[in-house]
């Protein structure tokens, strides 16, 4: 029996530790595992190594992804797609996990579609694959979005400031809305409930400031962007001082949290589970009852809605 | 109508986030928020202070808890319950919500019996109350312990080590559990699972030198203990230097991670909520199915029994 | 005997440390400490606050300041500087005690001018204080500033990506320097020394991609800036994905490193030493010979050149 | 040219910051490095490897040493040295840079007697060696006991309890004192230092419990130990609640900060240029004059004085 394994898409804090996970399984039920280079790229190219229990040591606290990851275009192409799958029957691959994200599932449902069995594990640090409650790298991302924000607290406080802060989620607004909450911002824009009135938000301001509040701190989702300009707009209107930070790419980095690596160890050990079950085709998945798992189609076709209980608790908390 | 708030037991990172949201949510409803110092030893003594939104600025980041805590002797007699219910009278206290483990939610338990309107709010780094699946402070104790241990691995490998690492835990493994899975521990000891078999212990680190690992490292909790006795023992039995560190109360403190930002701002806002709508008498939990709450006779009954599932990776892992 | 105190320009962690040093070493003395808050701003309107012991318990891990700070336009007229001073003799004030950058002893030099007896104490992130070897705050912001490009390394380095990263420092490259060097940067720009030519950051790109390196890093000054336009041109000319991140306003916050809590203490200290000595119109600094100080006309005539040591060992080091 | 490069005695964060730096220097001026593994033992047994770029790439910012360390009973015997020295000869070592502490650097010593040219880097938390005024894995070592005893500070002061927080240091006191101004600690104990009155700690306590303080905190250097028994005798004294933490190994390990590795660099990167100039026998230093260097019969002579500058300021700080 022969697995292969590859990470694609961005990665995410925690992507070692499913890796690990995934290679020690597969050697304990007697396996050859295939780790494959830079995702569907490495695929198409036959870029490979061989994994063994060394070849995971002390990765599990790292972050990035040891396998390296890229975007595929060629993978998005019918072509593409069939030497993928030639590929996988060349290595004998018996059996493929791909952890990324929906783009990446795609993928792997194009190679079920042609007959390569494959096992979906969700990795990224946006939260934003609907047949989940949870993706490796989201607990990360918000906490080292957390104390960055909570550092520009203290500088924002200081000098009395209106802060806004850009947060990744270009269709999500989970680590804008969870780190509103957690740094106890006065607002928070999120693709999934902006309104564009920036006059709401001019008007916010202003009532703060006039109940004595030394500082205003607005967490804006990459998703609706213009943090500059809205920074200049309300320093204008409201004679505040404004300033945007853009947090970019630190977000994606880092040793990954007690949870990221918890839950990509749990994740990765249901993944081989899975294939010696024989239950291919499936995404891993987290839900209110744990770990479970999809059809992959199945998977890709749901959609997500945003629970309102933590937006809905903004106007309270930010008396 | 008039609210009372006390935190009981040993501390816990979120405590603060938790007062935050109850003072706010409470505010929001127009309600008066009355803060009662050092637990039940303030309840007794009519030790309080007024709650305003600007007394619970800045602290949502902050560790320990503004109320202070202490353990009350009083609290378990009759007499001292009694004077409490009494002291809450005499306050105008409509309902009175308790942030603590199950201990402090048994003298909450007295009050209600007492005629006494009670909520209590899981607040415990252990993960020991029953009738939740999480207690507020878990997640920043895991990631501290973790964070500690990936530190002491660092000096642990360098010297080609046996480390015994021991967290807290008197009665509970949670803690040990999720350290030996997220730092890639060889081996861990807890309270619901020890087997007394130090020549186990002794052969599994004798098999990971002769597989030429370069070294060792193992969980303890506190509720097993003996650590320092266990490094001696493994050094005399296997000629292997070994090395015991007893984590202690750093566990407790530090600013709460997101999640625990999270969870104590919705269990917080739960709490007002259930006073709201007159469910009393009640604790707030989290379930896989989100927050809930118990009927507090009945949460108190509850058994809690360890899932295997992570524990059953341990051996598969540490190849 | 009655001093006061105030910090002013852009705000640095240790400053709270710094204030409390003084706080307590004039309470010591048995002096009366007034608060001044907002800098030159609260000078001008007479905002003080009254500073015990308390008043500074808890606060030496802070970032920001406690006496919050502003940039006064108006201390830069002679006319706000004699309301200024006419204000320090209003409150009585024998000595006046201002934390900041090389702006902010300007002003002081204004009021020694005008009769106030000052003392200086450096407190700015950018190091670039010509009178001084340390300036409270820089230790603080490299190592923030660090930990955030060790992250942006993570992802970078999974994605073999060309990043540029940009830290403050207007018109100083120390932050950068220091960030190069600690985080095996391949190559810096500063103020001090760079040449305008973006022709050999894209050769040196280019080599390094055909040595194998898989990702580039690039530490780029504030004061150089462009980082976008610069990660455009290197995509371009390379065919290597670059991207820029600004590291913006998070470097100023966070709670102070263990030397930055040293520095200020030491260095708050002297000021209050200098007083009581009847050493007044002086400037606190460190020079290798440990805490100095200067007359504050010579030390604000001083010039600063950047040391070429560390910048020297950069192509040595990105082999 | 070659060159062998070993760490000796306890590890400290920087030690490969230091290693890279000089196999990077070494290979820039065109010489073979040979890394000896485990210190003393691996020069006798003969346990090396090639150093090459890629070998030292990504580990700046690792704690722990990558060529291993240990202790060496034979190398403290002229048997042990002899054999040392002529496996340096077998491997054609031109000289061989020892990074460690005192007691590696008299294993040094004895080398060079027998004509093998060495150059000491120091290397080790403590800050206990006499020749110079840094030692790298100092500052990192600082931070991490310093964040730890902040994480103390919480809970102890929500439980209004006398902390005892016991840091690394045998002989030596720094890291004790370091902590002790930088948490805002009410008294330290160092071996320097310790007047051995615990009435007076007793008597501290007791007036600080009448002022009204909190909490208490007390330092005490692992060189003074017999924290539990000290806690239990300020509790019975006082009656205030009393506990002791031994922060044992954790501050040995973790990812250096931004100070230790520019030191742990330039050191590397002098003990090359020694080499290079032929000046040989001789142990890297800092001084306030910057990196320097000694003659190691010469630098082994000195003796360390505790300044007392810091230590004095406690009385005035702890009001």
């Amino acid at each position: 029996m022969t697995i292969g394994i590859l990470t694609s898409g961005g990665d995410a804090p925690g992507m070692n530790a499913a890796i690990r996970a995934i290679v020690r399984a597969g050697l304990y039920h007697g396996w050859r595992v295939v780790g494959i280079n830079r995702g569907y790229v490495g695929l198409m190219s036959g870029d490979t190594r061989e994994m063994t229990s060394t070849s995971v040591s002390e990765i599990i606290g790292r972050g990035g992804t040891i396998l390296y990851t890229a975007r595929s275009e060629e993978m998005m192409s019918l072509g593409g797609q069939a030497r993928a799958a030639a590929n996988c029957r060349e290595m004998g691959l018996d059996a493929l996990i791909v952890i990324g994200g929906d783009g990446s599932f795609r993928g792997a449902r194009a190679l079920a579609d042609l007959g390569i069995p494959v096992i979906g594990v969700p990795g990224t640090i946006d939260l934003d694959i609907p047949c989940t409650d949870y993706t490796i790298g989201f607990d990360t991302a918000v906490n080292t979005a957390m104390e960055a924000i909570d550092k520009i607290r203290d500088t924002s406080s200081s000098h009395e400031r209106c802060s806004i802060v850009e947060v990744m989620g270009r269709s999500a607004g989970y680590i804008a809305l969870y780190c509103a909450i957690s740094t106890g911002a006065e607002d928070v824009l999120m693709p999934e409930r902006w309104h564009g009135d920036e006059q709401e938000l001019i008007r916010n301001v202003l009532e703060r400031r006039n109940l004595g509040k030394k500082h205003s701190l607005i967490i804006n989702a990459e998703g609706v962007g213009h943090s500059e300009e809205l920074a200049k707009k309300i320093e204008a209107a409201t004679g505040v001082e404004s300033r945007a930070t853009i947090l970019g790419y630190l977000q994606r980095g880092g040793s990954p949290t007690c949870r990221d690596r918890i839950m990509a160890t749990l994740m990765g050990g249901r993944a081989v589970d899975l294939i010696a079950e024989g239950k291919l085709n499936r995404v891993v998945a987290y839900r209110k009852d744990g770990i479970v798992d999809y059809e992959i189609h199945e998977a890709l076709e749901m959609k997500k809605e945003m629970g309102n209980v933590l937006y809905s608790m903004m106007p309270m908390l930010r008396q």
